[in-house]
């Protein structure tokens, strides 16, 4: 039996988050298996109201856990590790990450009650692991969170380039430079790269991207130039931006505070694996509560207008101790991810109620972007000369312009998305098998499928409202007084000024005391029956079709 | 009793949308009144899920209906007409609109039954409405609908100038342009301009705004460029963009369909009152169908992503017997309004898998904006010279910065709110009245306030699950058999791998089996012990607290 080359994009094909690609190498069906990043992505309340975190659904991969030989994670950001701690007892397989990133990712496990030696510290290249048929390499390579790694993936059946993600910083603050001479040997060992599999998130900005080092000027200038305190907000894990800030705050004469939880978490962590060096000073809270305003810096989580960060906390008043004035200024150095805007502007909004400033990115001078820009993805690709490529981390569109740019440079590429198995054995990507990959939602402490329906009736009744029906039968199937009606997100009264639930009553009345006995003594009939009343009397009444439930009770001879 | 001049915005100051702004003239408290734009804004899943439309809460305004002269409609975009069919009958006064505008609002009161000739239609400046103390003119100006108008409100204690919705093109392809010797005249008449109350939507664009006409080349370029069947979307109400569309279509051989009901009612009015002259010819859909795809266009509505408009309906399959293939393009000749972006990425992706390209605005190239920016409202003060500024029409933070704009040119200028009752009469706004205002929502066919709690138990019953307990209880109080439990929009399952309903039965079970008769006796008390045992055991089972309803029955001796 011949042996081949597979990938399996099971989240981050087709969409930006909750990152998990499978490869495989052996005979079909039989293939040895190794999984890159398990993440998740954030739920909204158009879509998953209630939900606490998404997953892709890995059911596929569990069935065929005997197969899988190791579990690798690119970096640290949530869309590529956030999954593990949840997932990782379906699996169970070791997982390899260099220092920083397995850091947090064992902070995660021991949160859930795993042993933290689940994760082993690897060196970045030219350190090898071996799992099964694959030698992998983790490969230094600039993003926004320190010791961001693309995988050397070599296998009998050629060698891939896994990106993660990335972009092409040669003074990152903090981390890695990217370094074209070592890509260009890695593209020169061996037979060169058989395929690259790469982010695609920036496909769609023309100009090459700019260094995380061109923002220290622009924001201390600008850190200098405020009279009150200065707030600021980026993502907690963009250890470098923390740097740039705090030393520019320092400069400034001001003493700085990191405020949110996973601010936190995230530079302890680096300073703990030698990431992050020369990082200035920090104070606490109360200590921040006694600095004059004009002395003061605070440093804090929530760019992305979340609810329960410390930027919405402000926003709404005091927290822990320290408020927004008139005179201050807050500063967005981050980019709203699109789908955020209505919370970001709802803080934006409200500072500005409070009198304080709010300057934002202002067209990059205060923040720039972790992932490659289209320039520089062709540069990649004339460094690495791959024989095919395979785009991943990004929306269908992403996907599909970055298979086109390959394509136009005469590199075989295929849009391939969430569930679609991949031969990459021969010289173009052939897909070979269709996987079922959904979404797996964790709901509060449970796991739920996509498609169960639960989430899907959460909607409903936020969307149409709910009516409650609860009818009691007496031994004789007849009705033990009058149906009872309550409602719940509907207007109380109707067109006719009536009570809506006493108009449904009066409605459901009057049918049963005509209603036949086949139909009353019929679960199914009746409650069919009184489900129609309810939702015309609605409609006539306040113009809408609730949901709703009907509970009959019949009393038994005992 | 001296008389005053006051202001009060119901909606648009604080927000972008459901614009309803007051004058008022006379002694304090019995000041003759007139409303200016009575609009809506549209509803979210994250808010108002459920939710038709908002609008301004009018009570104020209703319960001093005798003081009102006239109603006056800048021009016919939604945030600023329509909430006027729903309303009209709580105010019941004459309507003032140009042509073009009073045509659309014609037919919006006739579908909701309220006689056409309420509105009148009236003549630009120099045509002056008298509607008690107030003298009003509309004067042209130009904005991406036919016909907007600025309104030169004339009152014994001064002109106020209120821009409506501008922006400043001196070739808007339909409608008239900005004519800077007009404004400089009306500043110049009588004692000038006391107050000017204006947009303030685009005050964070720096650059001096662009034409539409500048639009015509490269769309015309573009649209020449496309090889398959090539879709553009824009806002129903652009008429100026939808003949620039068409031309470009016609004179790259294509034949032109218009799809959507907005869009075609938009044209026929404005062709009906002259404001839209030299619109090709188009084409229905059915004869669409037999055009070869290269040589057809068409325009649809949907711009913003909306579920139900022609541009969703297109990205999900066939439409009206049209549909989108590979090789196809799509253009958004928009720009995506904050908080739309989601549905409008949703189908960009669904054209993607399809096939077929999707061109954005492109920085500008394919769509300008219909507001002036911060350089034309500088251009504005300049000619205008009013001795007041008060900004309208933008959330909060967008009123701030244009307050202080106008503060840094010694004009005197605040941040006025929705409820806030501006006294005008002397050398600065002054506030001297707060009124309830917040917002009414247009729910199915019935009004509910947004404070009513009906929209908040949505949006519970949304993130938590429901939980439903009926309970039976006999004559002599004691259970008739174990309480029923049904659930909704939670997991069936939890932690156990019991079924949660059966779980919380069981519990509820044991309680009542112990319950004191005090108790049991008591509706609340039983109610309020069953709602903790509902929520305890779902918190332990499934990590959540839904929401509860609890219905007790009592079975009477009769």
């Amino acid at each position: 039996m011949t042996e081949r080359l597979i990938y399996l994009p099971l989240g981050g094909a087709g969409e930006i988050g909750m990152n998990a690609y499978v490869y495989g190498y052996g005979p079909e069906g039989k293939e040895r298996l190794i999984v890159v990043d398990l993440g998740v992505t954030f739920p909204d309340m158009d879509s998953t109201p209630g939900v606490d975190l998404i997953m892709a659904d890995l059911a596929w991969l569990e069935e065929n856990a005997d197969r899988i030989d190791a579990i690798f994670i690119t970096h640290a950001h949530e869309d590529h590790i956030g999954a593990l701690a949840h997932v990782w007892n379906g699996l169970r397989k070791p997982v390899y990450a260099r220092a920083f990133t397995g850091r947090i990712g064992q902070l995660k496990l021991e949160e859930a009650g795993i042993p933290a030696e689940t994760i082993r510290i690897v060196e970045p290249r030219p350190h090898v692991v071996e799992a099964g048929p694959f030698k992998v390499q983790f490969v230094p390579i600039s993003h926004s969170i320190p010791e961001s790694s693309a995988l050397i993936i070599d296998t009998p059946g050629g060698r891939i380039f896994h990106t993660g993600d990335f972009k092409l910083d040669q003074s990152p603050i903090v981390g890695e430079p990217f370094d074209p001479a070592m890509f260009k040997q890695i593209a020169e060992e061996g037979d060169g790269i058989k395929v690259l599999v790469s982010d695609s998130t920036n496909v769609f900005s023309p100009h090459p991207g700019r260094s995380e080092a061109t923002l220290a000027a622009p924001l201390t200038e600008l850190i200098a130039a405020q009279k009150g305190m200065i707030v600021a907000t980026t993502f907690a894990s963009n250890v470098a931006r923390l740097k740039t800030l705090a030393e520019a705050g320092v400069a400034a004469g001001r003493s700085v505070c990191l405020l949110g939880r996973a601010m936190k978490r995230m530079v302890s962590s680096a300073q703990e694996t030698g990431v992050l060096l020369g990082m200035p000073g920090t104070i606490g809270p109360e200590e921040a509560a006694d600095v004059p305003r004009g002395n003061l810096m605070l440093i804090v989580t929530g760019s992305q207008g979340e609810r329960r960060a410390a930027s919405a906390q402000l926003s709404r008043g005091k927290y822990l101790g320290l408020e927004m004035k008139e005179g201050d200024s807050f500063l967005f150095s981050s980019k709203t991810i699109p789908g955020n805007e209505r919370g970001v502007i709802r803080i934006m909004n409200a500072f500005s109620e409070m009198g304080v400033d709010v300057i934002d990115d202002n067209n990059g001078l205060y923040h720039v972007s972790g992932h490659a820009n289209r320039a520089d993805l062709e540069t990649v690709h004339a460094i690495l000369q791959p024989k095919m490529l395979i785009p991943m981390h990004g929306e269908h569109r992403h996907l599909r312009e970055h298979a086109k740019l390959a394509q136009a440079k005469g590199i075989a590429s295929e849009v391939v998305i969430n569930g679609e198995m991949v031969d990459l054995s021969g010289n173009v990507p052939k897909v070979v098998e269709h996987i079922e990959a959904g979404r797996t939602y964790l709901d509060g402490s449970v796991k739920i499928g996509a498609m169960d329906g639960v989430v899907r009736n959460r909607i409903r009744m936020a969307l149409n409202g709910l009516v409650l029906v609860t009818l009691i039968l007496d031994e004789q199937d007849q009705p033990l007084g009058e149906p009872w009606v309550e409602t719940m997100g509907l207007p109380k009264t109707g067109r006719g000024g009536a009570p809506l639930a006493e108009q449904i009553e009066d409605e459901m009345t009057e049918f049963l005391d005509r209603a036949p006995v086949k139909i009353i003594s019929n679960d199914d009939k009746i409650e069919e029956a009184l489900r129609r009343i309810a939702r015309q009397v609605s409609m006539e009444e306040i113009g809408k079709k609730p949901e709703v439930i009907i509970v009959t009770s019949r009393l038994t001879d005992e």
